[in-house]
């Protein structure tokens, strides 16, 4: 509650002044370090202190801008999730070729599964380790991305475009297609990022039953 | 090395007499407890103590068994592993029809993970602490795993069966959405594991292109 006060203060009244930016640039320094040690240390293993003393400040700067360590784990998680949404930024899965569509949308998820490998491990790796309530809204967005790839299977397979049974399926397949890359993919590997998006979309394509 | 000594005692010399029979099957109730554990409060939050007492031994009963924690988590892994291996059994790559190969290939593992989704999570989320002998051990089974299925999948290609690109990437691609399951499969969802495993060969015929 103390650390809410602190935070609403932090959050100063110029939406665009010095103090706002300072807190957010502070708060990005916490995640970056916290993203780092709970994926090579564990979640369960990292503590505050060790953050701390990795940034060189005190335990109370880290609580006047988390309420605690699993705070910061679920800021990092939404931020995740977030930006798996944001694939489906300028696209109406309502409107529009099917085929194209889903193409654009495989792709942008492959990169942006790759972008946040190390905190998408940590979701699967750490989930058992969120509260209900907060997992219940990461589920949501999880729902959300789920659903608009049904969506887009749904109207392709309304339009004569694809050819596969049960939607819902599918897009779980493909969402687990894409997601497992964290598992396997390295910076250095055989493909590049766009290449692997390329593939994968080929074959998810295939995989409806496109023409 | 008391304890290997201890387990060689164990192991008895008449290999079918009750007393290795006994020894398996307490290994067995370790191995048991020991999984729902780890899978729900977490490999590092597992004691050994927690472990004796819920199955109403001694400490030393479970050094009798097994060397430590690690031991037990790596007996799990393989294990694991070991069942997704097996559905290569009595399939030859080298020969026969590719589409049915592969149809009866994935159909084995999605059955495979779907009886060993705790461990297989267990293995996605506590591999990091694992040692890298160990895990260079269970990366083999993998690789194994992961080299049969591109294996078909190039004759396949080779014979003209199938039509895509890259098998060794189409075969990352098959295990990820098969092991994904794990994530999402619920013992009273809508889809028997049957049904699931009759879904995705479908699926995944229709991504390499087989006709």
């Amino acid at each position: 509650m103390a650390q809410k006060k602190n935070r609403a203060a932090g959050a100063a009244k110029a939406k665009n002044g010095i103090r706002n930016k300072l807190f957010d640039f502070k708060r990005e320094q916490i995640l970056e370090v916290a993203e780092r040690f709970f994926y090579h240390r564990g979640y369960q293993a990292t503590t505050v202190d060790a953050i701390a003393e990795e940034l060189g400040v005190t335990k109370p700067f880290i609580y006047y801008h988390f309420e605690n360590k699993r705070d910061i784990l679920l800021h990092l998680l939404e931020r995740t999730m977030s930006r798996s949404l944001s694939v489906f930024d300028g696209v109406d899965v309502e409107k529009g070729p099917p085929v194209e569509i889903l193409k654009e949308l495989v792709q942008r998820f492959v990169l942006a599964v790759i972008e946040t490998r190390v905190s998408t491990a940590m979701f699967w790796r750490d989930e058992k380790d969120l509260p209900i309530n907060d997992k219940e809204n990461i589920r949501k967005m999880k729902r959300d991305i789920d659903g608009g790839l049904a969506r887009i299977i749904e109207r392709g397979i309304e339009s004569g475009c694809f050819k596969v049974n049960d939607p819902k399926m599918v897009s779980i397949c493909i969402a687990g297609m894409i997601s497992w890359i964290y598992t396997w993919y390295q910076s250095d590997g055989r493909c590049t990022p766009d290449e692997i998006a390329a593939r994968m979309s080929e074959y998810i394509l295939n995989m409806v039953g496109a023409h």
